[in-house]
């Protein structure tokens, strides 16, 4: 019989009732990866494609052993990678995710060197790579061929690429309900057509 | 000028000589993942293929951030897949490596149902998949294809598949000194030719 906090014996604690979530564009920003898991595991589900993240890769310092395996001290890593990789209509795929509160344009200050040697090699071996870029405030989502971001990364006058540019180069991606985003549909479109 | 720590201005201390490593099969053991991560190093600097572990997942339950972020409480996660992925010839390549220190055969229990899910997963998407097995004992590694290995998981009788059948089955790994695994070469003979 297992005992409830409450004391009472099996019966579970009543589940307080969630508080109903406001969609609103600032809190869609926060969940731009939550997101893309959703549309991941949908298309997982439905044999449409299999993509998954990488984890975020942590330097473990300390291990304590006396219950279990539990670290005690450990700091992130930088992703020497991208986020996410997989395969699609037999493709390999690999790209990375960024959501950014501007309005205007996306920042390209946060995307690391080693990404943009990553998704180079990508591109050399013939994969799929690109940058899936996400406006918070406006709640807008586009997809962005690697090349054209790399090109801005190490030949770009600014440090930012316009919004009005990427609507321009990249791919606007619709969204729904479940999956939250259709980002393949944007990958169908650019590049297997 | 730098001071180095024995007070003489300019001039470094002297390296200390490494004793020399004697390579013998437990050791070698020890470092099978290491060794496919120098092979990969290789193939990604050769631009022979790009592929990349994926970083153990961890659970962060707490981060300390009063001296940058250091987490002071997190645990091991089981991986949901597998240990690597990338391209190769234009095609996608997802596999796990496992080591055991059993001579005779190779212990289907340390791979878990997930890893079994997510290897067929990658089959139905045309992807290739497979297993690397290194008996750490005698020093042999083979590629043994996740097709095999599945359905000794589903519907073998035994727990264990033997070396004897992983010699016929599967596929010995050229070892070097660098890389310490040529096992594109093995991928070329099972899915190339």
């Amino acid at each position: 019989m297992i005992r409830y906090p409450n004391g009472v014996e099996g019966s579970p604690l009543p589940k307080k009732k969630k508080p109903t979530q406001i969609l609103n564009a600032a809190n869609r920003g926060m969940g731009f990866e939550a997101d893309i898991n959703d549309a991941n595991a949908f298309y997982n589900e439905k044999e449409i494609a299999l993509i998954t993240k990488r984890p975020t890769p942590i330097n473990i310092v300390k291990v304590d052993y006396s219950h279990g395996a539990r670290i005690t001290d450990a700091y992130f890593e930088h992703q020497s990678t991208t986020d996410y990789n997989g395969i699609y209509r037999g493709r390999y795929l690999d790209f990375e995710a960024k959501s950014t509160r501007s309005k205007t344009s996306f920042p390209l200050g946060n995307i690391s060197i080693h990404q943009i040697q990553h998704l180079k090699n990508v591109i050399k071996q013939n994969g799929i790579a690109f940058f899936l870029i996400h406006f918070s405030l406006v709640d807008e989502a586009y997809l962005l061929d690697a090349r054209f971001v790399i090109d801005c990364f190490e030949h770009g006058v600014k440090k930012s690429i316009t919004l009005e540019t990427i609507k321009k180069e990249g791919c606007c991606i619709r969204q729904g309900f479940h999956p939250r985003l259709y980002y393949l549909e944007a990958v169908d479109t650019v590049y297997f057509k």
